[in-house]
């Protein structure tokens, strides 16, 4: 039960992430306090907890979540950690937002979901924040109002102006694909049933070795077709778009953003160079939807299923990248625990 | 001194405006909470006061002022009652974010400077929420980044749907212009010095009677030329337009907002009905920016004198709008006071 | 009566735009042929009839238009050369192209039309070509198609990358402006009532003492109200835009020309450096309108009641660039010649 | 040799197509015109023939090359017409523009290839007129111009308001893509290896049985990748769009056409119904190119080799569209001949 003063949240793990999330709670979000803060680099935590009055920094995950005033938990730690994050934080009943990707793999992903239904109820939140930026859910309006009749492709550019050194091209698919994955199981509201990884000769600007760009086919449970270009070293900035092509019409987002400036022989409008800039509001509004649902005892957003099938389309297309060829996916049934 | 649970806010006035404020302090800003609300309507005030835990209804603003827990007023009543409200806030040294017009005319506007300075300190926050649009700050970073050199020239334009009924000719400057007019004068930080009003053929779908569209122009006090198109029965959205002319460059910004959308023969989107919906993150940022800098003693936004500044030059508007011709503006010598 | 291998015309003039016009007509105009130019500068006809089979060159325009195989003059010479070429094609009978402005003044522009009227019969075309361009035509479609209602207001922009050496202040009006106003008056079907030249401070990288950007204010005899920014050194290129506000809708034109590029940080478009790469396809349909209703034994397009109209719009508005203020436009009755 | 009055054309086939290009070469291209027509229906020839002064009507497009002043020939045809016309006018040593596909399958286009060879140079120039519209020259040039680095991929789109009755599956690919067939081998200057065909779930707006929209994979001989959106029935308007993914940059064309409306809520631009108006421009330039290389004594343009790869890529198309997968493309060694 959340105190007076706002839903008290425990943050797991502050690296870029984690920090960021905390500034936001502490300085954006409305009716949540950052009560504890926790990472193996005890000096990272500890500078962070230091800028917060009634924050407490710990080294175990388990003992931040175990602190008084712990109403929810934030996790932000590396992908590996997440299951055990996840699994303590369930024990203990706690509501989670946990940054995508949930778990690194299927197996890890159901050992979460079977967690969560022997609680008995939901308390995961996966943090797949394009659901919270405004054109993506304008998009997702315009596709449910049937106005422009089915969705029949999906075309998304998913480009970086350069990826952090050791960057692979499996990261390629789990971390960068994997947003599209969700964003396109989630604007569709369909399964994805195959996979196919196309890999393009390289640019001469990547990384020597690395397949960049790639490009991905999702065809859905019903027919539909997503294609996901991505390129981790475009070289001139952040540029996530996408394209729905409906029965009567064509809806894109994600482009020409303002202000317009003529100069210099040229008329347009800066692309920005990280996701910080471009999904600042997107992450806003995921957080905040997090605490008011969270306040109001409901949970909501992408849940530990959405985790799941996120997790199971990118196993199968890293098989697709390795080997080639179309990848089936591979999904459990879907317990009705998750509607 | 706000308390631990955030600034107790009085909010005066629940027409349109004061309830929406009253539902964004709730709902969408951290650090505050509304804990009186007055209104001459009582039953009015009592439904909104009704909705929110902790807030009472009043029907006198002094003592919705004078309530307990009352750390700041946000005023939201009609523009001839913004006086009395602002002397009494002052008077009792709160915090104060004002709806705009600050006050109708320039001598009311000169007492509550008057009342500003002899408290000693600034109190006062007028309600010109452009400033707080995404877009318009960009327009003034780049403005001031001095990359596209001087701005000489300011094209604007502010169209609406419709007007509601009893919308007049002054009421075109005072209520609608005098956005422009505070705009102006932050982007290029200058005063205006003369105003002229041009009244083409009315459009035949405004009121009998209304001249609609007109015409603005603004001199400022170094030579820079700004134009304000206002057009109050545009019939198709509302649509507020900001170019900027420099010497190296030009930048727009208000236009072509995303998602775009290709059907029935055109490709395009959407134009937003009103300000709720054009303005709602700027009137969010507002708002928040004035919780937390009056958490931390501060006062920033747009202040007394740049209320007053912005009566001065409608009251010559409305000369010019009345008899033709160019008007000057007259402005006391600003105090130093105002920095 | 032209000859079985397309229309014999004598270009006047042989500077820059002249030689382009030769140049237009050996090469992509229909059914015309280059048969003499003429020019004061006899070496620079010269050389450029020696590029043409079949072409002579003279110093004199007379000679010019008296060679065997002549049937139509274009006229490109400096403007206060117009009147005698146009005083003698219409003596002769000779279709004119004659590119603006029609004569420097309305003394002169009036000696012109007594001339055609006593000829009996048209003769006379004046070069504004933006009545030629694809985007200026779909705009006059739109606004004559009534659809959105009648047209209030329309903001113009023209604005040079630079001018050459000794262009003046007057030339703003007279070179430049005079483009806009015939735009308007074409576009609105509509005279000019009324001039106004406002001059904002000088852009620091004009030419010292020239006043550059201006902005004129066009009040139509119908009572709408056109305006014009004029910049001659805005430093990055040559944009013309024209927006139309009309009761029911607004109309955009000039802008956002493709390819969109993305890079280095930037999204967006090519500004053309001049005219010549902007209006290169309004130039070719205006020749070639003017060969093919010649050829038809048709004049169409601006007359010389437009050209003088123009010349009486570009001196109210030197009157007032000189010395301020609104300054009313006086035109004769308009001939019933001139429909 | 053409005679002074330009080059003599026939033109077989007057059809849609047909007629549309004696129009043009009658009214709007420069040294030309059309002395015969020919077509199987007397009547439709005759009637066309009757509009132009000097023009003979024949139903044997071999009596239409020998007659008398006839310099080249324009084949538009039904495409399995186009063999017979394309032998005879190479036999009679004839400039020809022939519209696209050149002959519906690779063993028809390798007798052109070997007829022209045995000639001895080359006469033949098929008619993907894309390569003329000022977009695509200038996506070809930016491409080329190296400044954005190597082009990795190719996005495009091509979307049909509505295709006539009887259009197939096949024709999607041999019709449609092949303009984007021989779009990408020009732009990106490499064969196509593979073809690889997707059939999403159908529009339900499409006709009963068709599978529409469909998704085509073109993978370059050397690494790069491009995808085609075919959709024939997308209901709202002609839309032709590429987008160039390149090392430094990504440039988009064939979208945003201006004028620019805001009316009824929306803002944006028309969108054509079909290619004559979005492509009138390319057509023209395409004949008017063809002309004047022919007066010139040049054969320039796409040649024989151009129809025959994109009919290779077509038949591979067929396969992976019938039979689902990859299908490479087998090319036979490229002649000398053909540079």
């Amino acid at each position: 039960m959340p105190s007076q003063q706002g839903l008290g949240v425990a943050v797991i793990g502050t690296g870029k992430m984690g920090a960021d999330h905390v500034r936001r709670l502490h300085e954006v979000i409305s009716g949540a306090r950052v009560v504890a803060v926790a990472d193996i680099e005890a000096e990272r935590a500890k500078t962070l907890a230091a800028t917060i009055d009634g924050c407490t920094a710990y080294t175990d995950p388990v003992a931040a979540m175990a602190a008084g005033e712990v109403d929810a938990v934030l996790i932000a730690s590396p992908g590996d950690a997440h299951e055990a994050a996840l699994i303590e934080a369930i024990g203990r009943d706690l509501p989670v937002l946990c940054e995508k990707p949930m778990t690194p793999d299927t197996a890890s992903s159901l050992r979460v979901l079977d967690a969560e239904q022997r609680l008995g109820h939901r308390r995961v939140q996966v943090g797949f924040m394009r659901r919270y930026d405004a054109e993506y859910v304008k998009l997702k309006g315009l596709l449910h109002s049937g106005e422009l009749g089915a969705a029949l492709m999906l075309h998304q550019r998913h480009r970086n102006l350069a990826m952090p050194p050791g960057f692979t091209d499996e990261m390629l698919i789990t971390s960068s694909v994997s947003h599209e994955v969700d964003a396109t199981r989630w604007l569709l509201d369909q399964e994805i049933a195959a996979v196919t990884v196309l890999k393009p000769t390289a640019s001469s600007l990547a990384p020597a070795g690395m397949n960049d760009p790639q490009f991905v086919l999702l065809e859905t449970s019903s027919g539909a077709l997503a294609d996901v270009e991505i390129f981790g070293h475009c070289g001139y900035g952040y540029q996530v778009q996408a394209e729905a092509v409906c029965e009567r019409g064509v809806v894109r987002i994600g482009d020409e953003q303002g202000p317009r400036v003529s100069t210099e022989g040229r008329w347009g409008g800066r692309v920005p160079p990280d996701y910080v800039e471009r999904f600042e509001d997107a992450y806003d509004r995921e957080v905040q939807a997090w605490v008011d649902a969270t306040r109001r005892g409901e949970v909501t957003g992408p849940s530990a299923w959405d985790g799941y099938a996120a997790a199971a389309v990118c196993e199968a297309g890293l098989a697709s990248q390795r080997d080639g060829g179309r990848v089936e996916v591979e999904l459990v049934e879907r317990p009705e625990f998750y509607g």
